[in-house]
């Protein structure tokens, strides 16, 4: 029996693992007591049952037989690739997916170096997310009792389908992302895809936007788990993982919660997105229904006096204000005072969303023609992506939360392009406070813990930063109801609208990806000065072909002159197009010449692509 | 004027730049003098004219001036990533290829962090076979006269179209799958997909090869060149860039040649790569036509004595053996010779191929069903991969050359499955070479060297190993023509052919990749020693459930045990499935436990996905 040890990756994962366990677990039970009041029984649908053509089941297992299985992947590692199978089965009893290994199998990109081959949620190196499969060799799949499923299917994990700022940032932004680009943004070929989702959470209060994604109903993990032990699904055309291109934060798994160091999304994919939300969601631009209206709507027309035409053509300018309201905890405790506030100030239409009052269309029927939004830190924020360009959006945090710590809705609101005006408020006052030490300590309550460190957490001025998910002081903390502070945020909000004009425009959007071409028909001279016969080299060049089109307030050029067969090279730069260089010219050598231009001292464009040589005299 | 250096990966790609332009260069003149009495005159098609819907130009101008450009991408950096362009314009003129950023333009995935987009041909970080567009804001797009082309274009260079070993190793196989990735194997769409090629060659001699990969003619850089200044040629969907996924050599331009560090590709892909080309081209698996017989042919049926139907059945039992025969350079003395003789010794048809006698379907057809081959280095070997299992392959080196530097058809050869037996023979015995001194410099000359650098060169007995492209002692060395051994190479078919029984079945291609699955029902139990109270865990365990399906000769279990919140662990090895683990195991301490299946020492399966964790008591 031997004792080793290993490196420090393998151990940093298994670490990992134990926290996200916590998280996960955590959170289920958080979830489960939030919405006690409000789940229904939901009927499990055998999704399978219907998609399994029967009476070709036989020719499948001959066919599979025959082929086996087959993968090919793109991207490079675990955490950016997509993998396409032939014949991928999954046996519900052993929760494993498996691949039959015949002669015939192509196993196409998937070198599997890391921990797995992919990760199946949008939610990087999450190692409760990873996928692999068990090998078998194509004989034994005649030990099954195969059921297949015939259309394409994306195959992946909701993170946390409870949660509506997990389900758009982790499921259906990267939902979208993924299968426009593996149906080459045909869309007809893209609403043809069955979704599939193996995390093993039920549907879920949310289900009726997932199933809205494409033209399939998508399946659950427990859509397959009415089968016996040698029962296998065999997927005959599946895509396993989803895109991680879209998302903009992290959960504090490895270090405290923030924005991602690479975010690549702007406001242009949002908007794509949010359309093609809306448009599966069959939520038009029209006015609002009076249904909306009436609920929790405070200000002008709240008192019914005015016409319905007026309240159109207020809709239309998209005088509206929304509060993103919580019902059950972390309350505004004068949220009607805000509101009714807010519709006097602005002279707006104020509309309180929740959870409770209106449907997740309703809400997105609202946020997309608010002018303002308001609300406490929390999921219902990430509604703002639906926020139309020049709106403003106030987020308040309740006493002793840093709002610089917590910032998923501040990202998405300074995207690229988004122009929404974004501030922050966060109650200072600790007399505007209600705590509650008694909640569950899921809900921030700190009964169960030590005196001393009950004691700690009740005086302490800020939540130190902390790793996710179970922190006391955190939920303690996040918990509390606060009385908000309306003069400064109507303040915030003027101050925010009045500072609109200053707004990069919407056309701006790649502005810093516009940068100059290659330098037009560089040339190369070699002279000899008469005066001492010194060597030289006469170079000229033409403006780059797109700078007709640009307007920079500079343009410079950069040179470099490299000697054949040095591994040094002279640079410089200029505004002029063309130059004789004496300096470090040596007579009877070759050179290689490169020149490229910058716009505004920033924006640098490439160097000629055809080396240019130039051999002195002398 | 400032002066200041760069980093040195800026630097290497400037001196890589002047070692692959002097290669192009070389390589260029090379195959002009090669192919100078060959050559025919060839006429330029303008395939952009039909391409071209005249009567739908304007309203795709309307559209244009409306979307602009998109672009999405995948692979995370320049050396593997695939772009998907709407919308992909590019200016004869100026040579280059055109973005027109309107507000709608999609920037997916095409972060530019090294010196290109991508690379446009199959070999690594090429600089001159960089991708990168110019920037324009879409009003411009007003000012050109545009061309649309409007089928889906896969847009890359050819690297080398007039060598067979360049066109199959870095565009054909590459092009394939290529195809076959972005079109989903769907082989229709696949084959709708219409190639453009960059690089600005002209079609050149294989041309028909390349006409054959999909149902559309190929366009060429020079289709577009009738055009004036202003003119536009717009790509409506456009995929650039091409896989490197298949390559398995490189050729010196930064190391001395060999085979790339991580070759991914398999028998599995070459036998559908060229069952793929085979089709295309036309060529069946019946027998061998009476005209390929008649070329060339030595052995028991070179008299004509034979009847064809004794033939046909030779031939279905690939008793073949085809000679890769060179007719310009590079000779085999006494090939006549060698023929006559393997006919003999092996009782089989002996047909030499070579680029003056035969077409490439012709040759294609002979190596399919030959038993054996035999050839001097060159690009012709490349055909090798046309050779059925449990063939051999003899390559033959001219004096002074080290088979072990030059390896692209013995790596080949040996890729994982393709079971054919690879034997080098170089020549050893100066006598039997004839050196060429007097020819032309890029076919080996030596005169235009100085005296000491031409007698150092006539004394080595072995060329050192070298950078591409023009390195003169390699160049007279390779260009020699030898009298090879007939004996020796004999001796070495034959042994290959005993040998045959060894080599591993096709059925064990992907044997090294199917491993064990996790354990199954992983328990761990807390005890305490009756006898002295001292904690111990409990750990047990069943085999993976795909084990009944193999047969390992020897299966081993590892285990971690691991105490929350520290960073140490310890692990075991054992061959039992459950056991006591008393060894530094604390009470009333938490433990993680992880357990993973080995197979004969080398196949190691996943951990348990799943944390188990287990709490002494004490």
């Amino acid at each position: 029996m031997d004792s080793y040890h290993h490196i420090l990756h393998v151990f940093m994962t298994v670490v990992i693992a134990s926290v996200i366990y916590l998280y996960l677990e955590a959170s289920q039970k958080l979830t489960e007591l939030e919405n006690a009041l409000s789940e229904k029984n939901r009927s499990i649908e055998h999704g399978v049952r219907e998609a399994v053509s029967t009476e070709e089941r036989q020719n499948y297992v001959d066919t599979l037989l025959l082929e086996g299985s087959s993968v090919w992947c793109v991207g490079g590692t675990h955490t950016e690739r997509l993998c396409h199978f032939k014949n991928l089965c999954y046996s519900p009893h052993h929760e494993r997916f498996v691949f039959f290994h015949s002669k015939h199998s192509l196993i196409d990109g998937a070198t599997q170096e890391g921990p797995a081959l992919l990760d199946m949620s949008a939610v990087e190196d999450h190692n409760t997310q990873y996928f692999n499969y068990d090998d078998f060799p194509v004989a034994a799949a005649g030990q099954f009792n195969i059921s297949v499923i015939e259309e394409h299917c994306l195959i992946m994990n909701r993170f946390k389908p409870d949660n509506l700022m997990h389900i758009f940032h982790d499921d259906l932004l990267p939902l979208y992302h993924t299968l426009r680009t593996i149906s080459h943004f045909n869309m007809a070929a893209m609403e043809r895809i069955r979704l599939v989702f193996m995390e093993g959470r039920d549907a879920g209060e949310f289900q009726y936007i997932y199933d809205k994604i494409t033209n399939h109903k998508p399946l659950l993990k427990m859509d397959f788990q009415n089968s016996l032990q040698d029962n296998l699904v065999c997927f005959q055309a599946a895509t396993v993982g989803i895109s991680k291109q879209t998302t903009w934060y992290q959960y504090g798994f490895k270090e405290p919660q923030g924005p991602l160091p690479h975010v690549e999304i702007n406001a242009l994919e949002i908007t794509q997105f949010t359309a093609f939300m809306k448009r599966r969601l069959g939520i038009s631009d029209g006015p609002l229904s009076e249904k909306i209206i009436e609920k929790q709507t405070y200000g002008a027309d709240s008192d019914k006096t005015s016409s319905e035409e007026q309240y159109i053509k207020q809709s239309d300018q998209q005088n509206i204000i929304v509060i993103f309201s919580r019902k059950q905890n972390r309350l505004i405790l004068n949220e009607v005072e805000l509101s009714l506030s807010l519709a006097e100030k602005f002279n707006m239409q104020v509309i309180s969303v929740s959870m409770e009052t209106h449907t997740l269309s309703e809400m997105i029927v609202v946020v997309s023609r608010a002018k303002i939004a308001v609300g406490i830190h929390g999921s219902l924020l990430i509604l703002s992506m639906f926020l139309p360009p020049q709106s403003v959006l106030v987020e308040l945090f309740p006493f002793a939360i840093n709002p610089d710590n917590y910032t998923p809705y501040k990202t998405l609101a300074n995207l690229k392009g988004m122009k929404i005006t974004y501030k922050a408020w966060r109650n200072t006052y600790i007399n505007n406070t209600v705590t509650h030490p008694d909640y569950p300590e899921d809900l921030g309550g700190i009964w169960h813990l030590s005196k001393e460190k009950q004691q700690e957490i009740l005086t302490s001025s800020e939540v130190a930063p902390h790793l996710c998910c179970s922190d006391p002081e955190w939920l303690f903390r996040i918990y509390q109801d606060t009385v908000v502070d309306v003069p400064v945020i109507v303040e915030l909000i003027k101050t925010s609208l009045e500072a609109h004009g200053a707004v990069e425009n919407i056309d701006d959007l790649n502005e810093d990806r516009i940068l100059p071409a290659q330098v037009e028909k560089l040339a190369c001279l070699p002279f000899e000065e008469s005066t001492n016969g010194k060597a030289g080299l006469w170079l000229s060049w033409q403006p780059p072909w797109n700078i007709q089109f640009f307007d920079p307030r500079e343009i410079e050029y950069e040179v470099w002159i490299q000697e054949k067969g040095s591994e040094d090279y002279a640079a410089y730069k200029m505004k002029k197009r063309s130059h004789q260089f004496r300096d470090k010219i040596k007579p009877q050598t070759m050179y290689y010449i490169w020149v490229r231009c910058i716009f505004d001292h920033t924006k640098v464009g490439p160097m000629n692509s055809a080396v240019v040589s130039c051999q002195t005299t002398g």
